[in-house]
């Protein structure tokens, strides 16, 4: 055992650090995570604030964990202590007429909704690993999501947060207030910095109106082209009521409805898209008078070919479980996904050029396309019959490199942890990341908060 | 003539650099300016780049200068150079099916708004001093104005950015997507900065679908205690097409509605709170039922004492006319005016308090108070019938003094500037004013970047 482990020991207690495969071992994690040297649980804030200090004398590298549910390796820690939130998981406040909820870090996603929910609340964030995602994951990696279209991203949905830095030093900066021009906006710099600049402990979120209504539709579409002006006139004619505007193309329609998933198809298969609109408003009744209207319009001039209208809450689940039913793709594994982000205009040049170069090269290869279209981003998973490292790079290449052209972001709202660092370069000039660097050797100039991530050099150039 | 401006002639030409007087007479403003050295008006971003160079290498401070309507001395530029943007105006692109718009920092905010709206497209930024503000400003303040409650603050409405550092480096940070997660989102650090870390040469805007509905609504109120649940009950009715919840104080009502304002009252006087409700929606003849039915309701539970439905454009044009009539103070002159943010549970007794706190000092005193209640955010402009440093200052005392207990702002919307410098203290922490100072230090260590604004200590620190 470290010196270091020893004092943390002595400083958090026995119980706050695992060492070893005990470490390892504590909940489940969606990459890999390496060996850590320890994985450090602390408390409080304070707590957070002595293993960094001590951290920081030492040189000693910390890789924050939350949830684990990255899909980009950000929580890689091999020789590093792990800083857990796991225990500081705590709603501290709820103020309801102010609309915001104060919670610590390590609070799960859904736990914060199902607390809003209960003081007739809402607070919109809603991803696949809504059940084990933290807030302060969330916030590290601004998250984005299914929402994004109505509500923004985790960084629109933050008022304050506290965090601490590299050397220790607690900043809270607690904000309630919508507005707040006084100074600097601190905690943009933390928000989707990967735990690189800081570690967040406590965040107030905050919260909308709970809808009084809501209605889903799905879809069926021939062909992209129509997509664009059917996503303008349903934005347009629900007014600001647009919610999710969820496309799945044909051939991951036909995986998520067909045994052995779950799902049941509530359109005919061998259309070439499918979307599924969410729509929250004030009066049910009302809007979905207004919603059938709507979606009668486009299937009347013929921009749709086929839809189907959720009639119960029962039939709103399935459909968002049709699309939350990711995992369906081990059926094509091994698999490469991918998360970009590019103008709707060249979605269909660029999701075409990608399946003819994969398969050029892999005849039988399956590529599985689905995602946010209204945010301009898509999901991209690639089985090419080929698990290795050289078959990674050249699917890599050939995802990433189509994105070059059209100015599009190998990260749209995953992040780049690990996995995509020697991709930044395509989507930021050199300019753009030596400020990024920059602020970087401002905050942490030991290099010592999650090294390696983001950065193309791993000394955080 | 100094070496630099010399220098800055035989670079930019001669037409580019104003001395004297004659710079100091560009146009109008809204604050004292200073006598600067020279107003130089580059007319490329390379321009902008080598004249930082220059004032880095003389360390010469530099204050930027968009429409110069702040209300905070924010550009006060006392023996700097004024880098004005004014000839850095135009619109670069405008892109209707990505809803993205990319101008030049000089542009004027009411030019972006026309020009999308001439393509079906909707800019949402709007305030008072639309007419001559400009993009680079909106975004150096985090400008707010009018529609926060819908669609955010400027920060929520800017993809991209290009800008200059102290040192001249350009960084071209132009990104067109609404997700991008690919490093730091470094735009933030510049946004609401007040020109202390960089100039903004270039921005792209993120435009939205031109609402299809407008409803307008003039509610008169007895007592502040109703505001929340008729905020609350109408957000919730509107779904989510409500865009503006402006109150007025019955006193500033009075003031905008007789002579010689030349607005008239839609209602009568007397009570003791109006509201301007704003809804902009899908449809037109739908969204007015449903905008009557919610307001109607209100009235019905005896929430609204009184209300008037705008029936035309330009009774929606009138009413907010009244709202924007605030140089009408100059009745109750010499007049200090403020922005402040708090939570809507506080603003009743913290104004009640102020009010009696000014009356004690000043019998004869008036104080005129609106402002974005749905955002927090109060307009407090008081007359006590004495325009001196001490009276100034004695009324400041009383008004940010009041926010302290309740985690209010001292700068909701308008920034810090010059003139709030000393009570930024009161909104944020050591720890985070330390912070910023980190921030600055690493991106403008000589502090040239409009220096002595925002921080309490003119060093920066």
């Amino acid at each position: 055992m470290s010196d270091l482990v020893a004092r943390l020991k002595t400083e958090l207690g026995e119980n706050a650090v695992l060492e070893g495969s005990e470490g390892a071992q504590s909940g489940p994690a969606w990459g890999r995570l390496g060996a850590p040297l320890a994985v450090v649980r602390p408390k409080t804030t304070a707590q957070v604030s002595t293993v960094l200090k001590l951290c920081h004398e030492a040189g000693q590298p910390v890789v924050p964990w939350g949830g684990r549910t990255g899909l980009v390796e950000g929580t890689f820690a091999d020789g590093a202590i792990a800083l857990s939130l796991e225990r500081m998981n705590q709603i501290i406040d709820i103020d309801a007429d102010g609309a915001t909820m104060t919670v610590e870090a390590g609070c799960v996603l859904q736990t914060v909704c199902e607390a809003a929910e209960s003081k007739g609340l809402f607070f919109p964030l809603d991803l696949g690993a809504r059940g084990s995602a933290t807030i302060g994951g969330n916030i590290a990696t601004n998250a984005g999501g299914n929402r994004v279209i109505r509500y923004g991203m985790m960084r629109e949905l933050v008022l304050g947060l506290e965090a601490v830095l590299a050397d220790g030093t607690i900043v809270s900066s607690l904000n309630h207030l919508i507005k707040n021009n006084a100074g600097y906006d601190l905690k943009q710099m933390f928000i989707g910095s990967e735990g690189t600049l800081g570690i967040v402990t406590q965040a107030v979120l905050r919260l909308r109106p709970k809808p009084a209504s809501l209605n889903m539709a799905f879809l069926a579409v021939d062909g992209f082209a129509k997509l664009p002006s059917i996503l303008r006139n349903v934005e347009k004619g629900l007014g600001g009521t647009l919610s999710a505007f969820e496309v799945m193309w044909g051939d991951f329609y036909q995986l998520v409805t067909t045994p052995p998933a779950q799902g049941r198809a509530p359109l005919p298969h061998g259309h070439s898209h499918y979307v599924l609109i969410e729509a929250m408003g004030g009066d049910q009744a009302d809007d979905s008078v207004r919603f059938e209207r709507v979606l009668a319009d486009e299937l009347e001039k013929g921009e749709i070919a086929d839809a189907v209208i959720a009639k119960s809450k029962d039939e709103c689940h399935r459909l968002w479980a049709l699309r939350d039913d990711v995992l369906q793709v081990w059926r094509i594994a091994p698999v490469f996904t991918f998360d970009v982000s590019l103008g709707i205009r060249e979605m269909e040049d660029y999701t075409s050029a990608v399946r003819a170069a994969l398969l050029a090269r892999w005849p039988a290869s399956a590529l599985m396309i689905f995602g946010h279209m209204g945010d301009g981003n898509l999901h991209l998973i690639a089985g090419v019959g080929d698990g290795s490292e050289e078959a990674r790079k050249a699917v890599e290449s050939i995802v990433y490199g189509g994105l070059r052209t059209c100015a599009g972001s190998v990260s749209a709202e995953h992040g780049i942890g690990l996995e995509k660092r020697s991709y930044l370069s395509y989507s930021r000039n050199p300019e753009e990341i030596a400020l990024m660097g920059v602020l970087k050797r401002a905050l942490d100039p030991g290099n010592i908060l999650n090294p390696g991530k983001i950065f193309p050099n791993a000394a955080g150039e």
